[in-house]
């Protein structure tokens, strides 16, 4: 990663920076722009180098969208916990306390996105992963962390049912922030008692 | 309704009907192919008319297809609550069971669909109104027929959880279809203790 391949951004960056720079440029873009109207131009300009070097990068613009999504949803997966250390039920309240805040200061940005996702296979696929690894958080959070496919289930459904409400919620705000994350949090443990049905063996810690 | 306009078709039908006919024969066609592939050319020779006659109902094929969703929907509607007389525990059992039947049908449809519509605002509108009116069943169901927001965000959670657990479980089913229903049903009641985050005034009944 140390041959310096363009000069141009007023910096030398190896082809590794400069694709991580891109993409962190993007990210900021869509803070406040929404990531279906993102353009090379755009992160060309605030980068400083020409349109023809951020194409060099991402092919397409959907490739240059999808490596944006994939960022903000890093960072918003580093953002859902904070803190291993803590009990299951706190991590728990904090991660959808975090999810709520993300999705809270940048709404149409992923309302648009998550609409739209459904129709472009690699956007898709991110929302997918990100899915999967809050699974994984929830599994590891709760000590089962090899989980029969039933819990898995149970736990897709309940990281649906937190998106929507969430989204809902974002229409007219008429329940305040902490009951919204009150309730999501205790229905996860509510959904203790039925999941036998899916996974006959399993048990829920203590919603402490 | 008695102005015949069109013989075409071997059939001499009112504007009224031959909209109806159209669009039945979309439904049709949909059950064993996907919708965002229905054609006006695929209605026109299954109901023997011209492709003219079917874009003179339906302008573009997007207010065919959505036409054709929304009889889907009001189809499916009314499978999910073939008898009202049951006590809401018995209903909602039917009602789930009736989902995953329709959807076990015809699964590449609905996943498709599912995903294509958040895309479409005609498709998206069809699939919002479906939730809305499944809401109003459920809140009918349980004896509280003027539901508080809050109690309203809960069921549109509950929907959209039963959506996302149906879908994953088409991937594989590993989990009976009877497993699958006693999970949503015990579910909804299972979240009747946090609701009242969202909804402190609200009771649900007993399942009985």
């Amino acid at each position: 990663m140390t041959s310096d391949t363009t000069t141009e951004g007023g910096r030398r960056l190896s082809p590794g920076q400069r694709h991580e720079q891109l993409v962190a440029v993007g990210v900021e873009i869509v803070t406040t722009s929404p990531l279906d109207q993102l353009t090379a131009d755009a992160v060309a300009e605030r980068a400083g180098v020409s349109k023809g070097l951020v194409f060099h990068y991402f092919p397409s613009i959907r490739d240059l969208q999808a490596a944006v999504l994939r960022a903000a949803m890093e960072e918003l997966l580093r953002a859902l916990d904070p803190d291993p250390q803590l009990d299951p039920s706190e991590r728990l309240k904090g991660g959808v306390a975090a999810f709520v805040r993300y999705i809270d200061q940048q709404p149409a940005n992923y309302v648009t996105l998550s609409r739209s996702a459904g129709a472009d296979h690699r956007l898709h696929e991110v929302f997918e992963e990100a899915r999967e690894r809050v699974t994984d958080l929830i599994t590891a959070g709760i000590g089962i962390p090899d989980p029969p496919d039933g819990l898995r289930l149970a736990l897709r459904g309940w990281i649906a049912m937190t998106e929507e409400v969430v989204l809902e919620w974002l229409i007219d705000r008429q329940v305040p922030t902490e009951q919204l994350v009150d309730y999501l949090h205790d229905a996860l443990f509510a959904l203790a008692a039925p999941v036998h049905h899916l996974a006959p063996a399993v048990e829920f810690p203590d919603p402490g």
